[in-house]
């Protein structure tokens, strides 16, 4: 079935969703985005979402073009006309159209171009992998600079995603100065004893908004929290380890370049983050 | 007058070239360019960017749609279509419309997007900033690890671009580790007596077309090369800077950092290779 998409104020079918090829987005990689999960027709954690999108926008100076409530009630739109029970909301802002091509900025009046749509993933949260867990590989981080901005330029990741695939892994964590920064499309973290051990906050690592409510849940639940960089040596000798995202939500890593993690299974404070995680992310759904 | 367009194998408006939203350069940024300049209404160096655009291809593991001769061709109707004395060429391939969004490639017989344009220039050779020199500042250098390839991820060398303007200046020179490494779309150069010096080849910056030019008609001219990283400070010592563009040529630059280069007017080298590197390009135009 066709999906509805969203592009600049019109719903229309898939197929038909096309942005020229002065789109910033298309020739700059200037653009930015977001991707809300949607569970039974809900819409998960969209304020961090949302929040996220306006901090991306301001620090790229590309204006906003619509209120919040606007964006809220597209997303809910889009879960309507495509029927989306389980899935993904992916939304995308560029700094527009200016009719050609310039390094330079268009004028601050060019319409951002704003596209939004839906993926179906029936069963999101019954996921078999959170079941068995995920191999990751390890590869050097090469991308830009201000990884906290998400931006659409995502090469690097896929090109690291494939990198994984090749080797039969299912995602890759990335390496700078011998520290991990974070997976191809999530967070990392590792479990040693009582403890949660992932990088803290900077320019370096994307600020998830899965990251966010996790360590808050995680500190409620009388864990203890440590924000600070590890190496894949001592990720190998951890106890457990997990990613977090919008859609993986908390999945277990059960191997780093073919040594296992711990047993080698998914651990007891990962399915416990992904079940309170769930929960929490469940009763405040829009 | 609106444009006539390339845009997988047909010749449209430039208002109705549009790409899927879900094509991969725009969603992923995986996609390559290249800008070849024209100059009374032949390709200039057309061979040299046809070889860098299959190595960025190769290096992204993307499929080539179409022999060399089809790009040469393609390239020549677009100039007389659009009537184009001076300007340039701008060619995108992407790894093409999957469909859908995920980072994983799409299967290898997705096709790949191809999309030209020109931007008409008139008097392009003969550009008055030749005469006055840029200004440049200097920012330090944020952009992914493999600048040897030349991809749409530009939103960084934009930014660079935009503080440049903020500052009253032309370009930014980026920095890394203490070293300039390039402009925000040029090779950056230094004069020292009869010695030319620019950074080597490796990752760390793209492999200029009209530098390699530059330093080939340097050296036949009994110029010294030095290929090698410099400092902001021994640039503000130079006798002499300059940068390397498709389109700008060779560029003299008067000022880094609001520091005056020699006298603060062009040098003599700079002016000397873009009369030489004007008139072998000329001469071998295609």
């Amino acid at each position: 079935m066709s999906r509805t998409v969203y592009l600049n104020g019109e719903y229309i079918p898939e197929t038909e969703a096309k942005v020229s090829i002065f789109d910033r987005g298309f020739v700059m990689s200037d653009g930015v985005y977001e991707v809300v999960s949607v569970l039974d027709g809900k819409l998960i954690d969209f304020d961090g979402h949302q929040a996220r999108l306006n901090r991306s926008l301001d620090a790229l100076e590309i204006g906003n073009p619509m209120p919040d409530a606007d964006y809220l009630a597209m997303f809910r739109e889009l879960v309507a006309r495509n029927d989306i029970t389980d899935g993904m909301i992916y939304l995308q802002v560029t700094r527009g159209n200016p009719g050609d091509r310039d390094f330079a900025y268009p004028p601050k009046d060019t319409p951002q171009t704003v596209v939004a749509f839906t993926q179906s993933k029936p069963g999101l949260a019954d996921n078999p992998a959170a079941q068995s867990g995920w191999k990751v590989i390890t590869v050097p981080d090469e991308r830009w600079g201000r990884r906290d901005i998400k931006t659409v330029q995502l090469l690097y990741p896929s090109m690291a995603k494939m990198a994984a695939k090749a080797q039969g892994a299912d995602d890759a964590w990335l390496v700078e100065e011998g520290k991990i920064t974070e997976g191809t499309s999530n967070n990392a973290y590792i479990v040693k004893g009582n403890t949660i051990i992932t990088r803290e906050l900077s320019h370096d690592i994307l600020h998830g908004i899965t990251r966010a409510a996790v360590l808050r849940l995680a500190r409620e639940a009388q864990m203890t929290v440590e924000e600070r960089g590890f190496t894949p040596d001592e990720a190998k000798q951890a106890d457990e380890a997990f990613v977090t995202s919008a859609s993986a939500f908390v999945m277990p890593v059960v191997s780093i370049d073919g040594a296992k993690i711990g047993t080698g299974t998914p651990g007891n404070v990962a399915a416990r983050l992904r079940e309170i995680y769930l929960d929490e992310m469940r009763k405040t759904a829009l």
